[in-house]
């Protein structure tokens, strides 16, 4: 496979670990967000709302939308399971993926970051503290459930790790990209450091990246 | 089924329409958002993020984001498919339902707003230009995909609803309720107004809920 990607991009971390895990084989493609290369024609021609993740399968169609393509990278390659088999449990698997990739990563992306400085005239530090209040009410949702709800165990749900764990990470790494607080969160970050300490984590990791400062 | 939810929110539209489309019977319990009943204690014991819908389906715990419940609904309900069979086109439908629910509508909610005006003490007016911005984002990217992609047929994805309708649905009757331009999505408009003449979205339209304007 080839993905199009970038090393800070929380979707397409949670994408390359997915495609480790699964013992995919593939190639990325270094976008460089902050130079604009998303909204060059070449790649707008792949991903019209120039964005990333966007991964090639052979010659079909990109697939976009990290959250998507989980689900296909499930769909086609059940062998390393990230999703359980009961329904419920898939149900909040995917609820807790959502908190992360619905409601708190697309409200500091870096269309999002710009915007506010450009259009409200706000300063870095102040557009900072819109992402930060992001973070941080991501991360207060996640904590009050893993931390009451049954089904979470050594990872987000049971002792198998799943998309939701996946998500997880990808919202904690970037606590220390965007310096964060985190220690109200002790349960996500028991959670996160399960999973960073593990190959397919390290390997996808940002800091590891082509782009990545050194 | 009993839903909590809310007659404006289009994540609850979203799963409302699936439940009329696969004709599951439910009762809804209305949320009243602007009164912040979703941060009383009785709710976040229900749903801790504070936020609609949550769905209870028997003696099961609360199965809360919409697309994890629209995924829950699919796999529980299968007989009316509102997602294809083919791990293609599952991915495509479920990008375009993220362009959606991931990318667009999360910037809009209510809490995203009230932030703006409270932490930046923006006037509702500038507070809106930021609402209107996401959508106008969201439905480019939509257009730019659905008036191009051959997947595109009388719906998003071929001449089937799917999950990428009801989320297009969801955020065409948002274009009313926030006073934004439409004239620029031709094609998001002929695939929302074919949607929304049928009855499972005429039923669960947000103004025909409890707590909707007269």
């Amino acid at each position: 496979m080839r993905m199009y990607g970038n090393w800070r991009s929380a979707a397409a971390f949670r994408v390359r670990i997915a495609l480790k895990l699964k013992g995919i084989p593939y190639e990325e493609t270094f976008i460089d967000l902050d130079a604009g290369d998303q909204h060059r024609p070449e790649f707008r021609a792949i991903n019209p709302q120039g964005a990333v993740p966007a991964l090639f399968d052979g010659e079909g169609p990109p697939l976009t939308q990290s959250l998507a393509i989980l689900d296909y990278l499930e769909e086609t390659h059940p062998s390393v399971p990230l999703l359980p088999a009961d329904p419920r449990e898939r149900a909040r698997v995917r609820s807790l993926a959502q908190v992360v990739a619905c409601d708190t990563h697309p409200l500091y992306v870096p269309r999002v970051r710009n915007h506010l400085m450009g259009a409200y005239d706000l300063p870095r530090d102040r557009m900072m503290d819109f992402v930060r209040h992001a973070f941080a009410t991501g991360l207060t949702a996640l904590e009050a459930r893993l931390s009451t709800e049954p089904g979470t165990g050594r990872y987000a749900q049971g002792d198998r790790l799943s998309h939701a764990d996946l998500c997880l990470a990808s919202l904690w790494v970037g606590t220390a990209i965007f310096d964060v607080p985190t220690d109200a969160y002790p349960t996500v970050r028991r959670i996160a450091e399960e999973c960073l300490s593990q190959p397919a984590f390290m390997e996808a990791h940002p800091k590891r990246q082509p782009g990545a400062p050194a």
